[in-house]
């Protein structure tokens, strides 16, 4: 069987050309002709199934045979905030991984104990959509740049709950995947109201939450995150790599809220 | 705060001498006196507080000052056995990640769609023994060297439940997380009478957790696989690549059967 041929295509119902990197792609490894079929992610909830119109040296035209709109795999929108590690390498295989599980929203923040205040999230931004394509993700994940640790929390929307992991003992934390994994009454029958429009996601599902550098957050900035609405949390008994406690954390999201 | 030195020195209480690599980097590396406080993990639930006692150009001996018995973190054993991936660096990394996030052991198997036949499991043994020491785990996980699918399945020992993961929808499939979560009334009063003795992993417990190559496991595997009582589930709707499926594999396991 050929393996379908999935492009990345942001807007794809309103133009009709691939991008130049895809159409390289599909012109020169692929080598698609006119009448090839091919598949268009838009990274907004549709896949499409379109035929190669025009195939020139550098063009690839399409027209959209069949719109296939995604069903959204998860309830409300997840948003992982993390202060980035000094290796780069190991930040981009978690926004790779933590793509493929799934999930909504990557920010990295900028903390007083990072070791890393510079970020290029172009390169992450290319292995996220590189990692929708593999695992075929209808949603196209964001990415935001790096902001200061004080400006997120001052700035962070209060749609959702939202979360502070750290290991400070002094501070009583609740453990993650139980908070995660209990839904109140109010955000039941509000998900129950969602069943005809599943690909709204209800911001009363939201979660959002950060993961401190290799040095943890600072106790200041976990009192802060708290003075706004953000509940410490754990992940558990583990001692884990910030870059590792950041995927456990979209892991225990996805699962807590599956559909 | 100085940073605790741990060594991986496996029988370290019948031994009174740093292995010659671990001597290396506690001479040369961290320059440790007569007298230096070092810590000391035997891979087999315990940890040792010792005192250098001797320290020449190449060998450091110690003296153990305090004996520190660790507590489990999860109950039974996680046994991961999957076939290796053609990139060597995806598995190292998820055996990293695996060791952090804690399981038991882990088995390489080679099956009908294997791209990667031989694997070199004294490089997997170092990165697990080095993920063992940075994450402070108790037990060190055993790495077996890979044997073909049908030797596994059939040498397989018959404790605890095994389950095969795969991607065939013929094949009635229950979902991972919610088989391993739910424990049998039988294992729950084991699980009581073993308060005493949490050290000793109770096997009705014990959990083995099969995960396919990159093309998965032929359905004849799958079908042999449950012949010899493994239970045919899926990890959810994710589309995740190998290693991913076995990081998400342990992630549940330890999630389900931490206490």
């Amino acid at each position: 069987m050929k393996e379908a041929r999935y492009f990345y295509v942001p807007d794809a119902a309103a133009v009709n050309e691939l991008p130049a990197e895809e159409a390289v792609h599909a012109l020169r490894v692929l080598r698609l002709k006119e009448g090839d079929e091919l598949f268009l992610m838009d990274g907004e909830g549709c896949f499409y199934r379109a035929e190669v119109a025009l195939a020139t040296t550098k063009k690839c035209i399409y027209a959209i045979r069949q719109t296939l709109r995604q069903t959204r795999a998860w309830r409300g929108r997840i948003h992982l905030a993390i202060a980035p590690t000094k290796d780069m390498g190991r930040m981009e295989w978690m926004a790779e991984k933590a793509t493929e599980v799934g999930f909504d929203v990557l920010s990295f923040l900028d903390c007083k104990f990072s070791e890393r205040k510079t970020l290029r999230t172009d390169r992450i931004e290319k292995i996220v959509i590189s990692a929708v394509k593999q695992s075929r993700k209808g949603w196209k994940p964001a990415v935001n740049p790096m902001m200061s640790f004080r400006s997120f929390i001052e700035h962070c929307p209060d749609n959702g709950r939202k979360y502070i992991c750290h290991c400070y003992p002094e501070i009583s934390r609740a453990d993650f995947f139980s908070a995660v994994s209990c839904v109140s009454p109010a955000v039941r029958s509000s998900q129950d109201r969602r069943q005809t429009d599943a690909d709204t996601p209800s911001s009363a599902e939201d979660l959002t939450v950060l993961i401190g550098p290799e040095g943890d957050f600072s106790i200041d900035e976990v009192r802060l995150a708290m003075a706004h609405g953000f509940e410490s949390v754990t992940l558990g008994n583990s001692r884990l790599r910030t870059e590792t406690a950041g995927l456990s954390a979209v892991m225990m999201s996805q699962l807590a809220r599956r559909v």
